[in-house]
């Protein structure tokens, strides 16, 4: 693959250099990229047409082509997204941990760059412009691998940024775009050990199952989401059906999203039938155990494999459990490991579901919606783990570095 | 491969019983284990002289099988390690960074262990005993390969190890061994993705490649140590002299030790012969490039392979720079991202080299012999990471373990 090699080559060499950069070097880069995308959006429209053309011409879904469509808005809040990133902290070179040891030695941890990220994704152009921006703040170089569909915009998009790169004295090969978009650049992609220091997957399940299966370069598993709701027998019956329609139909795409709501059976004969009827006007669709199909008319029988999915759309998995312990026994089996939450007002039961649930973020009494790096805090975000590996959960900035180990003698021997 | 099947879901059911392990039943399971060690030095002797005289049988050599031999003093090194780990602070339960946010959630990461850890090793049964000892106390489970010629010692101490966690109502599949050592058993672990959350390889360069590339399971890459010494045009000799013996010669055999020497050339006359001198009484042959075999008439000519390779033995390649720059390029083309040192009286020097060299631990007037977990005050380390991803540099507890967000709500929904 002489594309990734020859890439991937700049890319490493490019990557030393934004690894030195000043954070205020990197700020006036960023405000420059977020400006010239505002200033030639015309050139990404005339792109993102192309594109749209080619997907109306292949009969491409109308959900994809909402997310591959851009417009002014769209576009001045990608370069919005840009200058948020360009006023966050810069994580590198942050000094952690440092210790004078017995023998004089002083020994600390410097928050550096990772070095060369490789993000490998699908239809949104918006991901070529954030994934820029937070990789050159964080100090990396990145290598984009978007998919076939946004090929032209994100061709005119990482032509832009390079073109600021460029006014802003950083060399060539800080952001690369892989113009192949067979499956073999994707495949090469995951094996450029030599050149990548880290792999991101952004997208549906079967990109990131590929990724993680083929991939011999460190990856940050992304985004799958087969989060869970759980309503505890104390749970206030109000708080919970409010975090319950929030979570499932606030915006029922995304990964953070409830699939499956597990509920008390002591409480499950005067709450499912009310809260389904809420769901039912939502247009939720019910796939429910035999306790629930009992109780809810509507409810369809959910089979073994409904418990695994992660619908994205507005269905969701109800169960009947007899204990707080079997509600964390089928979140640990079926759950994905993302988000989960409990509504309870027992002290123990929550403190139970917060250290028994294997997942990236436990909630109690709040909805798993929150699982965001905005709303966590750290302005923006690359992705939210479900590995346990190098970063867990929403991965701003500070997830995209890595650290080294700094010593200062005085001739200090073994 | 059924019996990895069968030990990775035991291991993974364990694991969630010892995350939830308290500190203290952890340390009284330890000191059992190794008080266990001891009373049953015997058996463990016996097993081990099999695996000798299997040794001899297949003409094994002289440093492998002092590698794989144990005598008394050996296991009761081995269970004084597993009482000092016994003793070290519990990562597991830490609170990182807990903040109220605007809308009221309390959002925190909790340290968690990682899970299931597989480590595949070569021959030292006593890494057995020690990787145990880390992963239980950071709360895993832990799924042993070990080396073919090891496999009685370590069925012994394996069991030893079990007897003793029964005791303690610690569940079988807290510690297993793959009892096959057949190369399908080690491809089978990288592939046990479903069970293993970690897979650390702890053993030569071409295990650790091997590992690398095949396995799904994320790694952590540990030991290639090609180290350098640059001696700077300001070092002080005398304390650059001290550093390059000892850096070389203390242990040669071990991963921290220097593999190439950098001088800067306006010292190189009068310093190299010098230090070669000295390096030859201590039998170390000099590979050097041509300035250096101009100066020095036992130093043999250094091919460009010279430059990448781990000795591991009384060797050293040398190499004459004409700055900081040049010897930092040197490295970062050339090594491994382990340990590197400049010896300099130059603070701009000193700080450069801090900053640009991309290895694990720099050192600025000291010996690479002090990367490792107990020199930088672990108390113990499973290996030391030469990657950017999770951990970098000596993995003591804390790199054993995960986090997870938790997040204390009110009813809060977006």
């Amino acid at each position: 693959m002489k594309e990734l090699d020859i890439k991937g080559k700049l890319a490493k060499k490019a990557s030393s250099f934004i690894a030195r950069m000043s954070s205020d070097g990197k700020r006036s880069a960023l405000r420059e990229i977020a400006r010239l995308l505002e200033e030639k959006y015309e050139t990404i429209l005339n792109a993102n047409s192309k594109d749209l053309a080619e997907a109306e011409k292949n009969n491409i879904s109308g959900p994809l082509t909402d997310r591959l469509r851009l417009d002014i808005g769209r576009i001045s809040s990608m370069a919005g997204g840009i200058r948020q990133i360009a006023l966050l902290d810069d994580p590198v070179g942050e000094v952690l941990n440092m210790k004078r040891r017995p023998n004089g030695l002083l020994i600390g941890q410097v928050r550096v760059p990772i070095g060369v990220i490789g993000i490998i994704y699908e239809a949104r152009p918006n991901v070529t412009a954030d994934a820029s921006g937070l990789c050159l703040m964080a100090g990396n170089a990145v290598l984009l691998r978007g998919g076939r569909e946004a090929i032209n915009s994100n061709i005119a998009i990482v032509g832009i940024i390079n073109e600021a790169l460029s006014a802003s004295g950083v060399p060539a090969g800080a952001v690369q775009l892989v113009e192949n978009t067979d499956r073999e650049s994707a495949l090469g992609m995951m094996k450029l050990n030599r050149y990548l220091d880290l792999l991101i997957p952004r997208g549906g399940g079967g990109l990131i199952r590929t990724v993680v299966e083929n991939s011999t370069v460190p990856v940050v598993e992304t985004g799958v989401g087969n989060c869970h709701a759980y309503v505890d027998r104390s749970a206030d019956p109000v708080m919970a059906a409010n975090i319950i329609i929030n979570a499932k139909t606030q915006r029922p795409g995304v990964c953070n999203a409830i699939e499956t709501l597990l509920v008390h059976r002591s409480i499950a004969g005067s709450f499912l039938p009310e809260i389904c009827e809420r769901l039912h006007r939502h247009k939720v669709e019910i796939r429910g155990d035999e306790t629930v199909t009992g109780l809810v008319s509507s409810a369809v029988q959910a089979t073994e494999e409904d418990w695994y999915t992660e619908y994205l759309d507005l269905k969701l998995a109800v169960r009947v459990v007899d204990s707080t312990d079997q509600a964390i026994e089928h979140i640990n089996t079926y759950g994905s490991g993302h988000s989960e939450t409990i509504i309870t007002e027992s002290y123990t039961n929550s403190q139970k579901f917060l250290a028994e649930v294997d997942s990236a973020a436990v909630y109690v009494n709040a909805s798993t919606r929150f699982t965001d790096g905005f709303e966590f805090g750290f302005g923006a975000e690359i992705g939210i783990s479900t590995q346990k590996l190098h970063a867990r959960g929403p991965m701003g900035l500070r997830e995209l570095t890595s650290t080294k180990y700094v010593i200062y003698g005085q001739g200090q021997v073994r």
